[in-house]
């Protein structure tokens, strides 16, 4: 027999009862707020010709980088899962996730997916061995309804406003096809790109100098000219502000910032786009360009972000025969002190600018970013991240920051995801968790409840919406 | 209409019932007891002339670097708050603060300020922008009043004994005079200073080389000379231990100490007291000087306080136009196992010499701090310190140094403050977080509550005194 | 009067009563489960001979450098403790001891030996000044009958099998012996060992040159030379699989490795072996061997255990006069990313491969050891090692891991520790402290309780004699 599947309506809230009861009278503030998820992954194809998702595994199991690690770190083949292998059959693929399901216990992909699991697809038996079929096809068949297709699923789930993240060189043709529909009045949602200049800025990126073409073609400068390269930056970032843009992404392996002057600048350019690059030289290219891009933003008004600190693709054979994005990119130790300073002493002042910085290093947060967000008019602090978007994970940013860079200084969550289905539960976890800190210094006398019910709605959507100009 | 203030007798306290019943009881034991305040930042020139403070804004917000780099963070600009700018119209910096008071929500500011308000100056609603002026009159008027004088409130608070900190340079005029206060029966409050002697010993400080001219004037000693300068060391600490002292103070960027032999040692002084310093000399030198100064303290019993790994001055526009302690001094991750080393190998045996180490970096509590505290009978460890002086940082601190390091190698609280009205606030807020911690122990039945009850005493009064030797 | 000493039979639960009663029920499952003990240091020599335990100091005081240490670091000479001085008096040493037994408040060395006194000598009142002549006869007197001699105490303590540790060039007689006795039906206890060739693989080791004069003597094998060296360690792994061992065990003060070609490791080892050997050298050999061990373990099957980031014997003075292991060691910040790259590249996706990887750098928990065992097959996070081998530790470890790595990506506890005594006691902490989590997540709707009886019993049995294939 199964065991039953159900979500409690107490979860992840303490469960002393002083601060449970407080959680809730909290939580259902906040319970029913729109999404606003202004940083993810999601496919904007998938809005744009609102075609089906295909079956259980092709949607929830080969996409999902944090569920095929676990289950590779257990001693489970890629190939078998249908990682990279288009002939494995996906429900044989399924039956193996089923199997090792019990691997997730603790986990956030588990709560994840049981939401998914229960308030997507209604299951209300636990998956497992025994239920693998079940799910498979129910899922499966869900899928091919009109009720599960991208757009009404995105009106289901009551969000506001959703951004993507494209790279420069991208025509944001799905974009441009969503607009489309807005202005037909086929189709309301609103969805929004980002500006991710990794490709065109990082000199280790795969295809740099080859980006830089693409990017002259684009935009009609010489992007081989450090004054065309700019210039060519300025011209994409209009144009994506036009497509909704409010913000832009950068992945730096470290956070180190540059301010040189536009003749180092120049002779560095040059060398970066010639043979040979040096590693010192890529990292202080790319150290300048996101004091330039700074400099832009102050120019252009969007949002900075910054997620430096993954070490990518540790796993040299993996990469070799999976490629990217396949659960191998580990987290460093991080400066930020150091590493921000060039562009902090430049634009740090800017009450106008807004910078989001996240880490993977939680040892920043009380150390690190808090002071520094509790100080500069232009920084803010991004929420948890990635391995550290969970219970735990949250519980430690806000106990961790709060008490030197306040909650004002922090920009509500980021669902940072492409697992579409799982978005309401992500932010229901973060509204949950959030309640759930602000039940406790109530419950301890540390603020008023009617303080951290105004407190409850801005971490849940103001924050958000404030601070990326949504 | 406002909501009202009013402080919570369990504030602080677990919300957990049997965690919170044995934290009151603790509680009540040391709540009443004398503030023993050995490391502070107060102006002796209070006790020694005894002159009311000034208005509201003079008194709270302009000193408080903690209140306005929030409100700097927030956007809100430092000319309009009246620092730096003596033009400001007190009373309208004061309502830009309660506008911005909800920022503080979940901030340690937030629970001192208000303490003072309701328990120094009675205030029974909330501050914020309709309570403004309410406040600013109250308080204004409250400080030209002679209970609100430094004496008065001294003896109101029942300090048994402050610490100021003062540099080499100087006369220490205002403890001659509050000796004097103390010898003819005018007052019987005791202020000690402390031996600070960065301004003589790094390299780096603004008018190094001017400081020694000072130093040489008044010990009749030639600072120049390695020796001369050891010994106007020598003559400074016995005429500040005179005036009080029981300890002296280091805060240097990093840990790093060295021991060097006596001819290096004097090749690198006559570099540093020179042109064109190096910053690795200054480095060594201030290395050098830890350890120099703990064979000192080996000699005249003065009680060493090594406090490291802040960047000063991290934004260069800001200390360019409002100068040093501005809210922008950034912690950094700090080594201390290999860089305390050579004072350790030193004198780190010796059980006569007491050496408190403070920590701006979290992560060298559990690591570090506590296995070196919990071996070397040399070396104590210091409370959580500045941005950790805290709910959540003090429970970080006992959770993350009690098992290894225990009870007996921490030192009690110390505020750190200049914010002199919220001492007692802050004293407070230890001893609640302390009874809260131990609270916890006794509940999951890790102490007994007799026990418990014997360290909440030691904790709030007992070790502070052994500790600095007051 | 001297207190009473009892253990409370919901000691180290959480006080909230929710959870209280779930660890409660999910201890019962693991109370009494037989100890696995995988890893650890006790000493072969008393199962083979049998011979009593001496007095209180010898066995509970002299060889516990986690208490010595402690007494040290509040000024307690080590000379009085009987500590390298055998001319001590050991009633007068164990009576310093008991002087100062409250420093220990707090600490887990409290716990284990309040559990040694309550549960295996049977005291009632507290240990203290006035009771410790008490404690001092009955200890001593206990440990002359035959039920406190070694084997009856394995027996007593349902050990069903225990790991010692034992370098290249032990002849294993003590395990011979015991596995005649085995053999023999005399005793029944399983007693294996592990492979620990710090002494022949480490170039900075006492007498590294000797002990590789003895490992060819020991193997017929020329251990000068690379090849020959390679072989004499694949001769000794095989025997030490004979006499019981399932792992290997290396404790080097960093997580470096390096993937040499032979070439280049036979010139580094002709170096190393050679005169004057460089620190970098001896870095890069370590780092290299921990590859080549990780190979031969993929031959012979032998679980890999890396024990990195402890700088030894910080403190000359000490070391000179009183030798190793004497409290000591200080934890050092370690990296885990760029240092197990290259061993990871060669090996990590070997799922036939297991290596246990530790830590006493808790900032690498979530940051890299979860993230990097939660994706390679071969990686498993051992538990919270030495400092953190503690409630707080514990709690830590499973707060900052669970998350991203799993629960089955960990391998269950080690207690390792030469504190005979204290084993149940340490297994005991471990299984409240992993029951007491799990409630948590239960009474949080993190997890079914039905699930989380079944990982009480993974994490206290099953995982750690599946992790070292016992």
């Amino acid at each position: 027999m199964p065991r039953p599947l159900s979500l409690h309506p107490d979860r992840l809230f303490p469960s002393d009862p002083a601060q449970r009861s407080i959680a809730r009278r909290l939580y259902a503030l906040v319970a029913d707020l729109p999404i606003v998820s202004p940083h993810g992954h999601t496919d904007p194809a998938w809005f744009a010709t609102d075609a089906p998702f295909g079956n259980a595994a092709e949607l929830l199991l080969h996409p999902d980088h944090y569920v095929f690690r676990m289950l590779y770190s257990q001693g489970v083949s890629l190939d078998a899962l249908g990682i990279g292998n288009p002939a494995a059959d996906p429900r044989e693929s399924w039956r193996l996730f089923a199997q090792h399901y019990h691997q997730f216990r603790g986990t956030p992909s588990r709560m994840w997916l049981d939401w998914v699991f229960a308030e997507a697809f209604g299951m209300d038996v636990q998956f497992g061995a025994e239920t693998s079929d079940l799910y498979y096809d129910r899922i499966t068949e869900s899928l091919a309804t009109d009720a599960f297709r991208p757009r009404a699923l995105f009106d289901r789930y009551r969000i506001e406003v959703i951004a993507t993240t494209e790279s420069p060189l991208d025509d944001l043709a799905h974009h441009v096809a969503i607009r489309a529909a807005n202005d037909s009045g086929e189709w309301g949602g609103r969805v929004i790109t980002a500006y991710r200049p990794d490709p065109v800025v990082d000199p280790d990126y795969e295809g740099f100098r080859d980006n830089l073409v693409r990017l002259s073609e684009l935009t009609g400068e010489d992007a081989f000219g450090y004054t065309g390269y700019l210039a060519a930056h300025r011209g994409r970032r209009a144009f994506f502000a036009e497509m909704g843009a409010t913000s832009t992404d950068h992945g730096h392996p470290t956070a180190a910032t540059a301010d040189l002057s536009h003749a180092e600048a120049e002779a560095l350019f040059a060398r970066v786009t010639g043979d040979g690059v040096s590693a010192a030289d890529a990292e202080l290219f790319r150290a300048h360009m996101l004091t330039v891009m700074a400099g832009m933003s102050v120019d252009d008004g969007l949002v900075m972000q910054i997620h430096p600190g993954s070490f990518r693709n540790h796993n040299p054979w993996l990469f070799a025969r999976y490629g990217r994005d396949k659960g191998a990119d580990i987290p460093t130790a991080t400066d930020y002190v150091h590493a921000l300073r060039p562009l902090l002493a430049r634009y740090g002042n800017d009450a106008g600018l807004t910078i989001i910085v996240f880490t993977l290093d939680e040892t920043s947060y009380a150390r690190e970013l808090a002071p520094l967000a509790g100080h500069y008019p232009a920084l803010r602090l991004g929420p948890a991240w990635w391995f550290h978007d969970s219970p735990e994970g949250m519980r430690r940013f806000r106990a961790q920051t709060t008490e030197t860079a306040g909650f004002y200084n922090t920009v509500g969550f980021n669902d940072d995801t492409r697992a579409f289905l799982s978005i309401p539960a992500r932010h229901d976890v973060a509204r949950r968790i959030d309640c759930g800190f602000l039940a406790q210094l109530v419950a301890e006398h540390r603020l008023e409840e009617e303080e951290a019910a105004e407190l409850a709605v801005d971490l849940a959507y103001n924050l958000a919406k404030a601070a990326y100009r949504l």
